[in-house]
């Protein structure tokens, strides 16, 4: 049986074109020859639908779009969709995550997702009743073990604690099942791919049936789906593989068990990739802008997240201002033209001096008899905030925010100053992993798109005489351990400390920075997810508390 | 027997002093010659305590609380308090939402939550494992039918639908009961204590049992908790109720079944009420700010929101700012300085002049040619946003933002200027709600707070000149109520056309406006909650999307 598998990016709400790419891609499957293809889970809606499920008609738009799909897919051609289905039981949630079979014009089953994420940016029990049943699916002589994505993930924990009751994968194989078929809609982070083959193939092993995984592609306001769909062999061999972060109709033949697709994942390519889709999806789905805006300061974030854009839109479509003050280095507006002219993109020129002095002069009756400090610094990046939204309000330009994950972490940011944004390009990228997107994005080109001496020179606000990042902050790579320690690991100061080593009084400021900022973030644009803990939806603090996370209390 | 209800106010993450609470009021409660004294729902952490349950250390400081607690708790007394319990089997979510009985220095008994409420605001299903049973507890000579919160809840829908497969009430009456104890965290929302009131009084007559809810009182960033503890006879009645709003200790004497609570609630009231309250919890649980400050234009939004901090904090602890244009009507600035004047507050005047006219020249260039509009106007609004800012940095003030929900829902208000603030007072205040607090104020104070000026002139933004917001938008009665109908109703655009008769085009070009505005809201600050679909944490759709909600698709 030739089997396709269709890595699809659908657009959340979009009904009728996600319908209308599922009949097509149905059809090039046909072409092709394949007797079944495989779409991604809740392809239908796009993932994810958020409260849009909440609305009773928008429910019954996806019952008249799968009343349409059905009539216009090819019937000799077996396809698997996913959608969200009415419970029509008096109780429990409104809906079920079902994967739905179509053969011969008829729908031909069901099955509904029993293992509900909600954790992270998950909130499936928000929506969804779970499925109580595995029941086996017979398609063309062979017994399919389909299920929805997470129901495949319950093994992953298993020594310690499982998440979940029941197993479907077991439930599966132990009815007897000749393939596993997995449609999902699992969020990329860095390192997943790995994560994404090892459950896979333990699966295969353990139950001796080979497995088939078609994961949905593109990216949904801040959430990016790699895709990397795959089939793997009934030991575990990974037999193909479609291309992470582009959609692809990969074909395997059942009898096929001997193909091996070579390993070829490096973090830093993936993290690249995965913005740049981040950015293009967001431009492309939306089609509310013209162009991206960046703000350049001379540093490495605002260099990267415009290079990323560049690559993202094309360097037509992107523009850089460089708003030099009264503290800002020659490099600041040196560099962000050179990086501007390397990429072949456009940068103006607009000094802050004038908005600096005027709300000097507004305040000085209410400043009277203060020191300079915090709030004189803000107003510089606040009026670059107000600079670059007026140019954005102006020629409907979408402005990225710089910020990356370490500062965001920290409060190293102004509200309403730079973190001004419709999209937060770097938020979950610590600044480690920007020098190293940096010279990534020149390896790649073979020859210097970020300029040397903005890689080079040590991180600075530049908001006043001599400030240096490192006045305030330990050196990067100490903080960036630490924050990854704390946030992603959810290890607390002392395991931190003693894991590491680390100065104690250092380790407790940073983190009672991490949780006072919170109010900070709350606030801040949506940022692109590219670890397995962003800030955002998928990490949720209270901003009024008194729990002193950094002690042992 | 003597029952004590302490409607307490926790503070969320503070261990130390909510548990100091819970043994000072026993105390109180044993005092005053009460056998069992009820806390409420997850009192021992505050609610809502969020992601701080995913943190292992959080929870290893909550177990060491509660063997403190329990050794420093008057062993004379029981004590019934809600915390979060370790699941300590190997499947399932890793905590219980958990009520415990004290007595007699020991752990008498414990309850779990059944029904894990997960829509809306509520999370619960991201950290807790559902309890399976429900079991009689023996107090003192009473068969107690103890349950936490949302397992009362489960008959509400009952005709048409119901959330959840089991009903706690039921089987606690089925296994035979003397009395109904639900410990809350229930948050406020108007109409709230009427819908309270039926589903008690409906679970007392169903079984012919008495019933205590204590519910938790005060405000944690969003979320309001208003309190409304109460104990209802057999028949319904309900005998006695806590004050709204405030913490109170209510004494019931089991033998007491003939007392009968009026009903004594009025919706503007409670609004008010809670509201003040949400500003006074804020200031005195972050403890960081000296004094409120709120950007004073004139108009009825921004004089509620002064009042009302007034109110809460003093008019010593509030600054109003007024910053007129060459927009600005006079009266801008007089009705400004009347309602500070009226009130005894402080109120200073900041041209921003001179910084518009500093982004004008700053911008003459990349301008040139283009035509005057909502990027100028935006410049407007921002300048004013910076200035507070500056002011609230330089002598630590908290800035209230004081846009209302119908500007909210349709966008009608400027990131980065008017939205500024790190609480937004009104955000979830129609407009014409709003009037009626104003009128409220008034008559409260027996006297004129905010001025007749500011209530009867017509609503403008004073961005352009002879600027109106009936230029843009339909009249606020008629708008508020569809997007009531829209937000709250969950109906879509025919339902409201066919229910009210109003101008297709329009509700139309209003539905549409709300949803393309999410990203504006995802960057609003913490709103406080006062009804039953709050936009923030509890309203949660996708920024990027194309579902087109106004149609029928």
């Amino acid at each position: 049986m030739l089997i396709a598998l269709a890595q699809i990016n659908p657009i959340v709400g979009d009904l009728a074109g996600n319908c209308r790419k599922i009949v097509d891609w149905s059809r090039r499957a046909l072409e092709a020859g394949a007797d079944l293809v495989v779409f991604p889970e809740l392809c239908i809606t796009g993932y994810p639908p958020l409260d849009l499920l909440d609305s009773p008609r928008f429910i019954d738009a996806v019952e008249r779009s799968l009343v349409d799909l059905q009539a216009a897919l090819p019937g000799s051609i077996g396809v698997i969709i996913g959608a969200p289905v009415r419970n029509r039981t008096r109780i429990g949630k409104h809906l079920f995550n079902t994967a739905i079979l179509y053969h011969g014009g008829q729908k031909a089953a069901e099955v509904r997702k029993r293992l509900l994420p909600t954790y992270d940016v998950f909130d499936e029990h928000r929506y969804f009743e779970p499925g109580t049943t595995s029941p086996v699916i017979e398609f063309g002589g062979l017994r399919l073990g389909l299920h929805v994505c997470e129901d495949m993930w319950n093994n992953e924990e298993q020594a310690e604690h499982q998440l979940y009751e029941a197993n479907p994968i077991d439930l599966l194989a132990e009815a007897g099942v000749d393939l596993f078929v997995n449609i999902s809609a699992s969020p990329f982070s860095v390192g997943k791919h790995q994560r994404r083959n090892k459950v896979v193939a333990e699966s295969c092993r353990e139950h001796g049936v080979p497995f088939v995984l078609v994961n949905t592609v593109g990216a949904n306001t801040e959430i990016i789906f790699d895709g990397d769909s795959r089939v793997h062999a009934a030991d575990g061999r990974r037999i193909c593989c479609a291309p992470s972060f582009s959609e692809h109709l990969l074909l395997w033949d059942t009898s096929d068990t001997s193909s091996v697709c070579p390993m070829r994942h490096r973090d830093v390519t993936d993290l690249h990739d995965a913005l740049v889709m981040g950015i293009r999806d967001y431009f492309e789905k939306t089609g509310a802008f013209e162009s991206a805006l960046v703000g350049l300061s001379g540093g490495i974030d605002s260099a990267v997240t415009f290079a990323l854009a560049a690559e993202a839109l094309g360097a037509d479509r992107v523009l850089g201002i460089t708003m030099p003050s009264a503290y800002s280095s020659p490099g600041s507006v040196e560099d962000s033209k050179s990086l501007a002219k390397n990429l072949g993109a456009r940068c103006e020129e607009i000094p802050i001096v004038p908005a600096v002095d005027a709300f000097g002069s507004m305040l000085s009756d209410i400043f009277r008899d203060t020191h300079e400090g915090i709030a004189e610094e803000n107003i510089q990046a606040r009026a670059r905030g107000v600079t670059l939204m007026a140019v954005s309000n102006k020629f409907n330009y979408l402005l990225l925010s710089t910020g990356n994950k370490s500062e965001m972490s920290v409060g190293y940011a102004t509200l309403y100053g730079d973190m001004n944004g419709g999209l937060a390009v770097l938020a979950d990228v610590y600044k480690t992993q920007v020098y190293a997107l940096a010279e990534y994005i020149n390896e790649r080109a073979r020859r210097e798109i970020i300029p040397r001496n903005t890689i080079e020179k040590p991180p600075s606000a530049e908001l006043r005489p001599d400030q240096l990042d490192a006045d305030s902050l330990p050196p990067y790579d100490v903080l960036d351990e630490l924050l990854r320690l704390y946030i992603e690991e959810h290890l607390e100061a002392d395991d931190i400390i003693e894991k590491t080593g680390f100065d104690r009084e250092t380790v407790l400021r940073m983190l009672n920075l991490v949780d006072r900022n919170e109010y900070k973030r709350r606030q801040a644009p949506p940022g692109l997810r590219v670890s397995e803990k962003a800030f955002g939806m998928g990490r949720r603090l209270p901003i009024v508390m008194r729990w002193q996370r950094g002690n042992r209390s």
